[in-house]
């Protein structure tokens, strides 16, 4: 059995130990292998702002985390004080990212968990702690089923175009690909500003054995062009009911070049939609600092007197996307609305039907 | 009147002094505003294979003045020992860099005024310096006309998304737009992985007074869809005589991005098509070295175990182009060929006419 990336087990990057929240630094990753220790709500909410944390699940877990700490901060607040603090806690998490769809999800989670210990006296931190820990555990097997459906997807031969980090789910999907006897390489996009690409996905593939190619985000148009590319796989930070996505800028350019080369473009879309997302107008992109554009690992890229533009995000509509793979089987993006109605059956002791 | 940017004029930045060729190095420019001496051929070879001079006129007119120097060196050789070394010296410039259409041209020009000056008695290296200078004064004027139509072509309020350093006509297209009193900004993608965008293009507009922002090569797309910007302007290396052009890599994913969102993509076309040149596949791209693309600014931006590829450029249907501007009119890419047919009339003393 090969080895798999440290990247496609989350509790490998982010734990809660001494009431302190331990996260590996994504920034420096795999330069150097760091971890950052959070002693509060703040310092968490910073690292997933500055992107010590990222991809949209496990910045949202960091989150969650972030609460128990808060929870434990002031449990011998009177019930005003402490929902007053806590309420106060979440949306300062919320206002990190705006984008991605996890977030949202795991601070309504960790509200109904609060409200509920709460009022039958129990820990709340610890409950909120558990709470997170399952999610993580729940997260983990999503990841691991999307990238058994994915893995399906693909074909012998697959020349596989990536963007950022697909996160754990296309760790899997490399390695269920790569287990099946699948000759297979990836071309990572090296994902300006912060190199999640050439870093991330690169060293996620390095330490899997997967053949690995990094490319400037200029050149996937060419690559399919000309042939050496064949398949498109991305995830989405946040997917609609009707399938538009919002995923990490540049998404929508690859996936324009796929459609004019008739290649086709995969989604890892683990647990599938927002149930409260139409259309692309339901999409909010985040901008971010406009500085991190002008600088590449620290040194300036331009000159004094230049402006910066940060959209980290942009949309890709579902006339792009070929299928999105899920935990729950294989959907056409238009229709991914229905995975909310479709039932969860595990697909390593079933047939994995489309 | 506005100030031109230093990159306008081709004698800023090459020239012969005492029998050498002198050059502004481009991979160090605006940081450093250096000047690179070459006393042989070889060397100016090595400054056109490591980009120290780039774009497809500048690199062709610093190989004619190589062979200049070349002919000097050779002068009392016998004639079949000189040509000899003249053609192995035009073969050493051909094989720096094959995409660009000027660099085989500005070759045979200098190959029929050696041979002529050859035989007249005259003195080859300045007939070949003389003839490679009015190559450049000549080439002046074509970017100045260019730039002159494709200031037409932009509406007041114009948004301009380019790639790499479109030239000297780019510098004289925002010139004149700006100097018509059109309210014009350019968002320059940076180009990795040698950041022409980032350095060259922005620093020219810096020099001129005119807005600039400055993305990564993943946001075209995303400032497209958004609304931020509202025409495309590239140029080509190569023009086939049916509209396919060939130039740097990333050009092709901004266009289809354009197309996609009913944003006209205006081509900087300067001296028109290649008459030898038909279809995409006429088109020969250059792969540089992989290493290249693993580095920025000297850093290095993945980890070991990790390949790159660097293709230099990509190829542009005439599908996704809606106008080529050139110093002889506008015209639809299709019908460049009949650039060859049209007579040149000077765009400041006459109507400019489509």
């Amino acid at each position: 059995m090969r080895k798999l990336a440290l990247l496609a087990d989350r509790f490998n990057t982010l734990w809660m130990e001494n009431g302190a929240v331990h996260m590996l630094n994504r920034r420096k990753y795999p330069f150097s292998v760091e971890y950052v220790t959070c002693t509060n709500l703040e310092e968490v909410a910073k690292c997933i702002e500055n992107m010590t944390i990222q991809g949209a699940p496990p910045l949202a877990y960091a989150a969650g985390l972030a609460l128990s700490m808060l929870a434990k901060e002031h449990e011998m607040d009177s019930e005003s004080e402490f929902f007053t603090a806590f309420e106060a806690g979440i949306d300062r998490l919320m206002h990190t990212r705006p984008t991605g769809w996890d977030l949202g999800y795991i601070m309504a989670g960790c509200r109904d968990i609060a409200r509920k210990a709460y009022a039958e006296n129990k820990d709340v931190s610890e409950e909120i702690r558990k709470y997170v820990y399952s999610q993580i555990e729940n997260g983990n097997r999503i990841a691991r089923d999307t990238g058994r459906y994915a893995a399906d997807l693909l074909q012998d031969g697959a020349r596989i175009q990536t963007i950022c980090f697909a996160g754990a789910a296309l760790a899997y999907t490399l390695y269920f690909a790569a287990e099946d006897g699948k000759d297979i390489e990836l071309f990572a996009c090296e994902t300006r500003p912060y190199l999640q690409g050439a870093r991330l996905t690169a060293a996620s593939c390095v330490e899997m054995g997967i053949p690995v190619t990094v490319i400037t985000d200029n050149m996937p148009g060419y690559l399919m062009e000309s042939g050496k590319t064949n398949v498109f796989i991305s995830t989405a930070d946040k997917i609609t009911m009707d399938g538009y996505i919002a995923n990490k800028i540049g998404t929508y350019q690859i996936a324009m070049a796929a459609f004019d080369n008739d290649i086709p473009y995969y989604l890892l879309g683990y647990n599938g939609p927002d149930k409260n997302s139409y259309g692309p107008d339901s999409l909010v992109i985040e901008e971010r600092n406009p500085d991190e554009v002008l600088h590449c690992l620290g040194m300036r890229t331009s000159v004094d007197g230049v402006r910066g533009y940060y959209p980290a995000f942009d949309i890709t509509s579902p006339r792009y996307i070929s299928a999105v793979a899920t935990d729950r089987g294989v959907f056409p993006p238009r229709l991914i609305g229905r995975y909310l109605d479709k039932p969860y059956l595990d697909p390593f002791t079933n047939p994995r039907y489309i």
